[in-house]
């Protein structure tokens, strides 16, 4: 039986990809193993291996929801703009187990051999390029700031990236779209008017 | 024979620490083992134990040793001025281990129960009230870009540790000094002239 095929076997892609999540948040991706994932969806990892043949397969599957979810919440949109960056921001606010997995594979990116290591630097670079053509949609080949938007696209990740794990040790406390917010009245002082 | 004292044991435990930075750089802290660190300076375990009584342990002393390591330098003084940090940032560009052993025990340091995650709670606290006031006495109450001390500190720590991640990935082309500078001229836009 194909079981990864079909509306009731994507339902069951997306239910196993939610339950990796949950086991990366928690133990990270080098100490995360089939076997907890499939015990939480109540599969035999003989039976998870349809869905997703291997670690890495699932590992795949984890940073392409991620995105999917973006794109279905409307929060990422051709064009971007800051408006809808600051959009996603907030949504991430929200979602404190996928900022969890993502922030914890990205640590662990760099350590040697990992498999995210490649998506992550394509990932870097594409989202530069976006970012860098988003800033130029928005301000022109100056931010009124006085940076070019080449200059301000990797501070514009940098500042994401890195609020997340503040964040993410300090929930309760830490404001991350205030301060995100106070990122945007750096780039655009006139922003805060 | 109590190996972990004199100035004998120092080099030793130095030499131990150097070693777990390489193996946690290369596995991450949860990938890493006390055997890997043990063999890299031709101790048995039992041996490495005399020094460091258990992984946790160890994980303090790298920890510690990258900020004594800072103090040493002279790249963290007391007090701290904007050009001592901009100088800290091109100090991690010279020294790719520690700043990945220190990224990958960032991104671990949000899975549950790791040992690191109260370290950085409380550096978190500790650097973002240090970054507060060194900004204050840069600035006063106001950034020339508008904002408060309180403000900027969290985006300056951000701006550090989000950077590094995409320097790890692209440690050839991306020019992470640089780009903290941009960063600096978003402070204050004078500081471009």
């Amino acid at each position: 039986m194909p079981a990864q095929h079909g509306a009731r076997g994507q339902a069951r892609r997306e239910e196993i990809v939610q339950a990796a999540i949950e086991v990366i948040a928690e133990r990270g991706y080098r100490g995360a193993s089939l076997a907890a994932v499939a015990e939480k969806v109540g599969l035999t990892q003989q039976g998870l291996l349809h869905y997703f043949p291997s670690k890495e397969h699932l590992l795949i599957g984890v940073l392409d929801f991620r995105e999917q979810t973006d794109a279905d919440r409307g929060t990422v949109t051709v064009p971007m703009t800051m408006a809808t960056t600051e959009a996603v921001v907030e949504a991430n606010a929200n979602r404190v187990a996928i900022v969890r997995t993502f922030s914890a594979l990205l640590g662990e990116s760099v350590t040697e051999d990992h498999p995210a290591a490649d998506y992550f630097r394509v990932r870097y670079r594409r989202v530069r390029e976006a970012f860098t053509a988003m800033l130029r949609r928005e301000w022109g080949d100056r931010l009124p700031s006085g940076l070019t938007p080449e200059e301000a696209a990797p501070l514009l990740i940098a500042i994401m990236d890195g609020l997340q794990f503040q964040w993410l040790h300090e929930p309760e406390s830490f404001d991350m779209p205030a301060a995100f917010r106070a990122f945007v009245r750096l780039l655009d002082p006139k922003a805060a008017e």
